[in-house]
């Protein structure tokens, strides 16, 4: 049974996190570090964690799940350091929105029957600002939580229950699991997560510079353009790591969204449009 | 005072304006038109209209203000047929989402002392199906009016002091109306309307290729996801007329986004994503 949970990075995903866990009826203790000192405190605030900690391996240590909720390349950094100062009764998780280079990572440096368990997750969730101020207990809900997790690793038994009891948590609040090859799951984020927000990035800024000098215009596109402008506020910090790690797929998403807005523009007063505006409806009735 | 209004077309927003018109107090008869027979019942029975009328010249006559609220081809339709039959004591006003083609015809067969006034108008609301039964009084709520009325036209005194009237009416429906050119209505929502949702469509329509054999994963990319794609179900009937009469406009915006994206997935391991991000970020924040 999970009673001591450690979570890097009380940012968006990590505050909530611990307040999902409160909700569900965790009744462990919860410690939190942040690189920011006043993510821990507003954290700390909220009820999302018991107490900061200022020593991350320590806190680590001392407890049996750490959950790593930093943007990716910290996240590699930390299992480095974990791989030296945890053991075969602790079991790590992640957040990170990439999974080939963590997975890869998890099977290099734990795993085995003397090291802490790795088991690389991504809840489908979040919001178009980070931050724990925005903390909510039931952002997971109805989420889809990916986990990459390889059925040849060989863990303890203790790290293997830690990972079944963390499973379950993950569906206490409200998130329905999926298991996915790495590999897969990048092409497949790169799709239906990855393309949307660069197309909402690229749009945004598109629209600032034609009709950004004229505020009062904005208003003109109404829920629409909010919608489909809305991830524009995304942080950059946690995106660069996104599109560092994942940037093929990305790529390949992006040609194929440019080629697509090509044929829609040379096809604007031809039959083909109606194909095209029944091919997107398929998408949304099924 | 405005007693008797038809309205031509009772789909979304046909409805919609009748059930608002209602909702803020108007307690003069309304009387529908649909090409459809269902459309015109549904409105009837949600209380949009009092009655159905069978032939729609007729029921213009009988009326002092047409809203027309059809795609913008039999708006242009009905405009040539209504010319013939209206005088100086009707006003006919319309919804069409593109406005350079109706105010050319606008100017060409009424707006004169002997003639019926005719009003440009296109309220910046709508959802991503059409139809009565979608119809909701409060659509229009906070939402942007936009005529693109000329101040050149003479008009009749009866007809003018219709156009002040039905300004009110628009005003107390809850939108906040907005005066501009044809030419730069046109331009304006070919950029914050029409190019999002064709790349709504362009973006579903490819996510149906690519991950629309397997509908379970559509749930992994969550709120984002569901956001960039709603206006894939937008109707074809409509955005034909749209595409074929803002042609030119919505080519600029599209090709202006191709080139955007291109840049985007040219440098997603450069510092120049830091500057895209940014500058997404001040179109929300303004």
């Amino acid at each position: 049974m999970i009673e001591r949970i450690a979570i890097l990075g009380t940012g968006l995903l990590g505050t909530s996190v611990g307040l999902a866990l409160r909700a569900s009826g965790f009744s462990g203790s919860i410690v939190g570090w942040n690189r920011g000192a006043e993510g821990a405190q507003t954290a700390l605030a909220s009820g999302a964690i018991d107490s900061i900690a200022t020593d991350p391996l320590q806190a680590a240590q001392a407890s049996q799940v750490v959950l790593l909720a930093t943007p990716i390349y910290p996240i590699l950094d930390f299992m480095e350091k974990l791989s030296g100062v945890l053991g075969p009764e602790h079991l790590i998780t992640d957040v990170g929105s990439t999974k080939a280079r963590i997975t890869e990572a998890a099977g290099r440096l734990f795993n085995t029957p003397e090291r802490a368990a790795f088991l690389p997750g991504h809840p489908m969730a979040g919001k178009e600002r980070g931050g724990a101020s925005l903390g909510d207990a039931n952002l997971f809900r109805g989420a889809v939580w990916l986990f990459t997790d390889d059925a040849t690793w060989q863990r303890s038994a203790a790290s293997a229950t830690l990972v079944k009891d963390w499973r379950q948590w993950v569906t206490a609040m409200g998130s329905k699991t999926l298991d996915l090859d790495p590999a897969r799951h990048d092409e497949l984020v790169g799709w239906v997560s990855h393309l949307p927000q660069f197309v909402a990035t690229a749009l945004s800024a598109l629209l600032e510079d034609e009709v950004g000098a004229a505020p009062e215009l904005k208003d003109v596109g109404g829920r629409a353009l909010r919608e489909m402008t809305r991830l524009g506020s995304s942080p950059y910090s946690m995106w660069r790591d996104i599109a560092l790690t994942n940037t093929e797929n990305i790529q390949a998403a992006l040609f194929a969204l440019e080629q697509r807005l090509a044929y829609l523009r040379e096809n604007l007063r031809t039959p083909e449009l109606r194909k095209e505006f029944e091919q997107a409806d398929r998408f949304r009735r099924e």
